[in-house]
């Protein structure tokens, strides 16, 4: 028995959603990364080779995505934002300079909120109606902020596996929240990091984790909100890992892929509601 | 050959265990994590959505369970502790902000020890019998503490696997120990923290090295004690590994499925000692 | 073609040795943990429990091993040395309170040195011939350190997979040396420390590391020197682990299962050699 | 469809490489190394026995490969260098002490590059086409250093999976990138590093991942950049990983084995290039 519903009877909603870190990933692991090209160049796989890749994925199995993506990607790879954009995907916000929030710091948080939606306006002409925020950073201050911006939707919170309004402090309704968990995350599965040693995964196993959580998700009606990076998945072999898990989804009955915006708007319609 | 007598000629004992520290594990990692919503939502998806996950597990299996409670959450959601309480299962300690004990600061222990009673006979009425202190920290004081407050057990220890009774500094007889290990802990094998990069395993390995544990205890007679978490065990791919899991201890015969409580009384009442 | 001859034409040599460190291996890890019972517990499982289950899988298989052994640990648990020298095992040094050799400090490995031997000595009478420093560490003086006490060989050095002869700095003849690595160290593929959040392997897993390692050195003739943890190897599904590898080595033909003594004793008399 | 085209209508170049890191390595990851002899006996294995266990691979199979060598390995080590060259495989650069580039510290930099270089023209007398990092380090002048020394090729960036040519600051064209990417790194698969409790994985594991990425890029038509270590690839079960791989790869149809230098050679004359 489900607990949610979703329209046109699915059993449970897929996000396919790619976060579009390139270099400013590494920029977060290391404040001196400007200065390493070779360090760059893991994400400047992104915009190179791997977007490319990705899209290629999306359009063989005609599955609309979402892409969250800091300003200073679109600022500096602007043609592959615009490939994104060709081929009707989603352009979503994700940071300027991918730097995290610190609850310490909101002069900050909101510079990076406002130079990341200028810069989308600017080279791409998109206001963005989905936030998420880099490495699923926040302060107190996140929803009230995302809210004040004008977005339907945020997706950064872990405490649910449907989508849910929040609550703003005034006890108003604010942003629609599309959850996600670091299982369906493949820089949690596999992005490597030298300093830290990472554990280099198959794609077995990997295949595996993401087959376990959809039919979970699928039994108990829930959003399945993969979270991909175009420096990670379209890479070789996690490329074809890619393809695998969409197709094995594909395979199942019933299963609604849609993107962010699709699934927070029929949440707002109240196409998509808890079913008891 | 079995090396301890379990009531009824069973062969070994199972003791599932919930610590159930919602956003107060996230605390312990990271002092600022009040003002970061995204690191609680982990931890709020327990009273939230896991918590009745595992109800589900245990009425499904009829299996009595026991819940270790921190203060602060029976404070912050008594409807989840109140539902864990209406189905039958024990409700024990776990400290009142999962603040990990530090021998340097004994005031600061005694504090979380008062306060974790306070809150649980005021918010539930419930006198606790067993206690677990949080990610299985201690002091050189913590067993004389547990016996002062009148605890009849204790779960914190790793150097056996059958119960036995702590010895106090004068040499009289303290709380009895129902004895764990991390092989049996969800959070060891499947909590995901960004910062330590974490592998995140699937369920047949985790299963696999359950079903070793309980093979092996099954053998030596010893006590089968899981530790879960709401949070953990009570997500979407997790939940299925848990029951299966605990479909697969069903099946083997004589197998006593028991709460903390039962076993001690038993320990105490010398239904369950060692075999020679 | 094998490198190196063995007694008796056998294709390869297993020595199976125990670092019995009890409590003092968390010494090493956090100097405050003698204050913290339920971190020391890991260790007190290992005289207490652990050992008789090691002893256990030696005695069904009829395989003499090597113990290598802290002073503090003889001091501490007697009677458990006591029954690994009853049952004909070696028994040899593994420092005092397992302080992890620095070449700053050359008191300090002096100390640990000498006191392990007094210890040694006093309460179980042996006059160790074997040398395993803590953690595999050493400094630029410790071979001779090893000579200048008298032991026959050292075990702590990972720059070949057959015994050799160190040689002093003066050009003479030093100890023996039986070279060891960490994929045959039960401690490097199973011994969880929470802080570090290390991975939990499945039995099938360790088995197979262990079967790929013995099976490379059989086919090359090498030096199989596995080393064991009462803490760890003689936990329930580890200690099953123990059963089956030894079972695997067991079923080949021509394996020469000798203690570490044995195997060095060979190699001084000219019976252990390079083939070429 | 492939993306690029390889000569003799190669489906994908295969790339052999060596980094003969032997005790610097260790240095890299501590700086008092030098006086901790067993620290340094894991680098000591590559020159004592892992070279010649890698020389055995590629003999058997036929197959050139290409040594990134510091200059303190061929100072030390001068036979196993020798070793290298008599059966006819390429030797190229790879710092002098192994010290990670750091931009702070240029001066550094061109030190390590030219004590390399003086190491490699005076104890072997090759003048190498080649450059590799250390540890995949750089800064913002390593290219242009690379191309004034005189190099053909460096391999060391992550931000392709084909060859290409690096522009200058200036406009004008650089050395010829050999991208690499860590998923085929045995160090990154395989060095155990005992503070960091890496997970140590069995030969199937990184034969699956290892296969992975060949069958994507030999479907892309991409560079198989392989990264070994003689401490690692020479050691007992890894070296019969490094056959198994190869053997697989052989059995493939129309792949290239090819030395850094042949590939990038074939670049440069037109003959490896973009398919479109």
């Amino acid at each position: 028995m489900v607990d949610f519903n979703w329209p046109d009877n699915a059993r449970c909603a897929v996000m396919l959603t790619c976060d579009f870190d390139a270099e400013s990933l590494w920029y977060s692991e290391d404040a001196s990364a400007h200065r390493k090209p070779s360090i760059l160049s893991q994400g400047a796989y992104g915009p190179k080779r791997g977007i490319y890749k990705l899209l290629d994925v999306f359009r063989d199995f005609e599955i609309p995505a979402s892409f969250y993506v800091p300003g200073s990607t679109v600022e500096n790879h602007t043609a592959a934002i615009e490939a994104v954009l060709k081929e009707g995907h989603e352009v979503g916000h994700h940071g300027h300079m991918h730097v995290w929030i610190d609850p310490e710091d909101p002069a900050k948080e909101i510079e990076e909120m406002d130079q990341g939606l200028a810069a989308l306006k600017r080279c791409v002409g998109v206001v963005p109606k989905g936030y998420r925020a880099p490495a699923a950073t926040s302060s107190d201050r996140t929803i009230q902020l995302v809210h004040d911006r004008g977005f339907l939707y945020n997706s950064g919170m872990l405490d649910d596996y449907v989508p849910y309004r929040h609550k703003l402090e005034d006890g108003t309704d604010g942003p629609i929240e599309l959850p996600f968990h670091w299982q369906l995350d493949d820089s949690a599965l596999s992005l490597y990091i030298i300093q830290e040693q990472s554990t280099i995964l198959t794609n077995d196993h990997i295949f595996q984790v993401w087959k376990e959580e959809f039919d979970a998700l699928y039994e108990w009606g829930g959003l399945v909100n993969f979270t991909l990076h175009p420096q990670i998945s379209g890479r070789p072999a996690r490329n074809m890992l890619l393809r695998r898990i969409v197709s094995y989804m594909r395979e199942q009955q019933d299963v609604w892929f849609a993107t962010g915006t699709q699934i927070a708007e029929a949440f707002a319609a109240g196409m998509a509601h808890p079913a008891k």
